[in-house]
């Protein structure tokens, strides 16, 4: 039976995220590959539709129980409806943000715990990325690129909040070395997409 | 410190909850009362949002995970936005359909077993109803008094997971006498409403 390979991106927002994703796809499209990019939340109609919710700066009263099992329903549907397929049917997986975005920011950020992998692990149904690709950036990075358009309402938070997601990802990147890849977001396009494909290259020839 | 009184309905779609929700509203308010009134999903603006998403007739894709997810996340926004305040401000509380929906139609229906009351955990922040009626109806009651009127997608479902919902109000009754009071819905609308009457009264003078 054949396998796929699924990659997620993670890291602040204004990390550098979607210029990666979008060298990384031309990449492996030039090489006349089948790969599905999808982005979290979102991915599906679905998923799409909770996405609104979740980011809609008028749901100013949303509790953070609430914005974590939102999160976890939209993961749910994209992972059922679209990733497991596809990686059964030995496809390559790119997704912008996923699981460690919800232990990021919603376990560490909302300071919500253990209680957000538990709920996620019933939205996983085992699928796990085989790399993630964090890029590494302390809060003020990341405002400083985002500062030209209008914030949603996750990126209305306190900077409080910006620093416990940092120390958050730094916390996963230390747990779990082997599928999480750290790389400093202040280092140069270039050098990022070549440490990318590296990564990408080797571990899809070991898979 | 003051502690109000939480009542929740409960039963398959048809069992007449609406009818003996608004009896009690009318006697409780001709008393002069503090009583506020909530359905599920819904109740606030958040939570309408969710229940649109859940009801959608559209939306025939959603996987059973995101379903009890939503209902989850419509809920926890509830509980905190809403009945929590109200409880805490020793008001009386009226609500169609709680918990027990979730673990009669997601756990049971769905056959989604023990993730369920593990997620609301979570959703419900240490509330629950101190008083639920079970109207107590067989799967056809149900479908014959929503005949009129078009189905939601809940609804469309077929008998089989009707039926396992019916045994999971049965075993939730069985699980939890002291709370969850079962009233066959096949009497009057007149002997219902003076059992739930008679609950009501003897509970809340008890609390």
């Amino acid at each position: 039976m054949s396998k796929g390979f699924f990659i997620t991106f993670e890291g602040m927002d204004g990390s550098g995220k979607s210029t990666q994703i979008e060298i990384l796809k031309k990449r492996l499209e030039s090489n006349g590959e089948d790969v599905i990019f999808l982005r979290e939340p979102g991915g599906t109609p679905i998923s799409e539709k909770i996405r609104e919710i979740i980011l809609d700066k008028g749901n100013s009263e949303m509790t953070d129980v609430t914005e974590m099992l939102l999160y976890a329903a939209a993961r749910a549907q994209l992972v059922e409806e679209v990733i497991a397929p596809a990686l059964r049917a030995g496809r390559t997986v790119i997704c912008d943000r996923f699981i460690d975005s919800s232990i990021a920011y919603q376990a560490y950020g909302r300071e919500l715990g253990d209680c957000v992998s538990a709920v996620n692990s019933y939205a996983l149904g085992g699928i796990m990325p085989d790399l993630t690709i964090l890029l590494r950036s302390d809060a003020n990075l990341g405002e400083t690129r985002i500062r030209d358009r209008e914030k949603d309402r996750i990126e209305m938070a306190p900077d409080s909040f910006k620093d416990r997601v940092c120390r958050g990802y730094e916390l996963i990147e230390k747990a779990d070395p082997d599928r999480v890849v750290g790389i400093d977001a202040r280092d140069t396009v270039e050098n990022i997409s070549s440490r990318i494909w590296d990564e990408v290259e080797s571990r899809r020839g070991e898979a």
